[in-house]
């Protein structure tokens, strides 16, 4: 018997609670345990609501809090990719549409194909709200990681050109909190050595 | 000296964080693990912009998932309350105002009074946004407790009348949803002995 529309949408909603068992390399700001990716979308979507004045260009904050509820959905399948490892990031994009293939087409038609046009969105990068998004993806682990006096970096021997490679784009969503975010959380770590001061001057 | 309005809005943000680590009585669909107050409020959010459609009444969806978003930042302060637990929930509302009270005016005041007002109305539940939201608060976790072959349904030893006085209003949000819920969820469990049946026909 086919499903309806409302058992496909639960299989989807159902599905997508894996997401809370996937876990970043981020840590909470108790400095112990680590971040899920529901957790961390959780707290972009807030952020985005809150924070939706210092887009550079002006947003649709429902589209761009959507955006950022399914970006990470694929990583059920594909698992967690740290920033900055290189061997992980050279297969993460294959992994990361075959996940997306078979999580998307859990829902009705008319709503994967929304879905995943959303996702193909965010990762493109080229809308004012995919620009936003990607933004914060940035902007809220550095946060929680000068939060916890930089021990994700310093774990990791992570250096500033790392970082400011990884951030090349972040201003292009909002100039105001990248410059936030460089002022607040990682030019006072590079200051206290727990980031790694590759780069002369900034 | 004062605080920017970003110094302002990054407090509240940071402070946030904290809702990760308080823990709910429900369990995460792989049976194990507890489900944590983001967690929830990320499940609701996707939920929300997936079933919109079952509204009785048209709903503003970014007005109701940014009540969902901040809904239960006050338990950062006031802990989590057990739905059948009657000593917990003769203070929830005192422990609840008193956190609200902290913890929104960490904002900004324009989006301090916002957020307020949001939070205010879910409580009341007297508009569609807030009578749609109340209703996911009761679905998902019933979606999850049914996932886990009702392992906290049984734990508690809950009846099905104090399924159904908690569920008095989840129609009022959407009728097809409860009718799911109740369908799909609740009913199956009842048969299985997992809900104690003390209600006669239904």
């Amino acid at each position: 018997m086919e499903k309806s529309r409302l058992e496909q949408q639960f299989d989807f909603i159902l599905e997508a609670d894996k997401e809370k068992s996937i876990y970043r390399q981020t840590r909470l700001s108790n400095g112990v345990d680590r971040e899920n990716d529901a957790d961390h979308a959780w707290h972009m979507a807030l952020m985005c609501i809150l924070l939706s004045e210092y887009a550079n260009e002006k947003i649709d904050v429902l589209r761009t809090v959507s955006m950022i509820l399914i970006h990470d959905i694929v990583e059920i399948d594909a698992g967690d990719t740290y920033a900055y490892d290189k061997s992980a990031l050279s297969t993460q994009r294959e992994r990361e549409l075959k996940a997306a293939g078979r999580l998307y087409n859990l829902l009705p038609p008319d709503q994967a194909k929304k879905l995943r046009a959303l996702w193909d969105e965010f990762e493109e990068g080229k809308t004012p709200e995919a620009r936003f998004a990607r933004t914060l993806d940035n902007v809220q682990p550095a946060m929680l990681n000068s939060a916890t006096d930089g021990v994700e970096w310093v774990n990791h021997r992570v250096r500033l050109s790392q970082i400011l490679t990884r951030n090349k784009n972040t201003a292009d969503g909002s100039a105001a909190l990248w410059e936030y975010s460089y002022q607040h959380f990682i030019k006072p770590n590079v200051e206290k050595g727990r980031i790694l001061g590759d780069v002369e001057s900034l």
